[in-house]
């Protein structure tokens, strides 16, 4: 299985998904919402505890209301399986949000995630398991 | 992609792991947890909100502390897509606690789990996050 340590050589996919999840992180911190958008698939689903599934449109609109806090983002990628244009990914976040006026919270926690290779050749986020609390 | 719903003919291996979610169910059911850790790899790897994950032997001193319980669950498997040896699940769980001297408490959420064919044909969970609540 691929994953990841100092002594196994990335594949192509596995570095763009690395960069795809690093571009996320830095379009959130600078609030380009838009870019973030076109990260994931068009049939996305984000699960998280305590609600019920969501998609694009409601993350569109849940990042709008973000739009004056400050989110920054800490990645530490623990798995990725590459199998054709599907591959998984385990990854703990650390998520710090500054609120415009109010004190910064840190939440931190794990996330599984499936992405799917389009066919321009762009990895994208198809379904996530958010447990970061 | 494979996602199930009622015009979709299901392969073998669809129906394979529809099973394997089955029999996970009916042996928690009786309290037959060596045949619950059969069903999932040996480096099997379960994340739930707040704690870090763990693996086959912490769920197996779990499950011995849950012993006297009864643990009901019941499954409602949205997406399923298999590529090759590895797949991946949406399934949304109701499940039913009773502890031997309390009152019954229900807890439902979703999962999203990977699974991975074993050279013998049989298929199991090597990675999952747990969103019931």
């Amino acid at each position: 299985m691929a994953t990841i340590n100092p002594h196994h050589s990335q594949s192509d996919d596995e570095l763009a998904i690395r960069e795809l999840v690093y571009r996320w992180l830095e379009a959130t911190k600078v609030g380009d919402y838009e870019k973030v958008l076109r990260l994931m698939a068009d049939d996305v689903v984000f699960m998280v505890p305590g609600r019920e599934p969501f998609g694009k449109e409601a993350f569109a609109s849940q990042s709008r209301q973000l739009k004056d806090a400050r989110v920054e983002g800490k990645s530490d990628i623990k798995e990725i399986e590459v199998v054709g244009d599907l591959a998984w990914m385990r990854n703990r976040l650390e998520v710090e949000i500054t609120p415009s006026n109010g004190q910064p919270m840190t939440r931190s926690g794990y996330t599984l995630t499936i992405l799917r290779k389009l066919p321009d050749g762009n990895w994208v986020i198809a379904r996530d398991a958010n447990l970061v609390s």
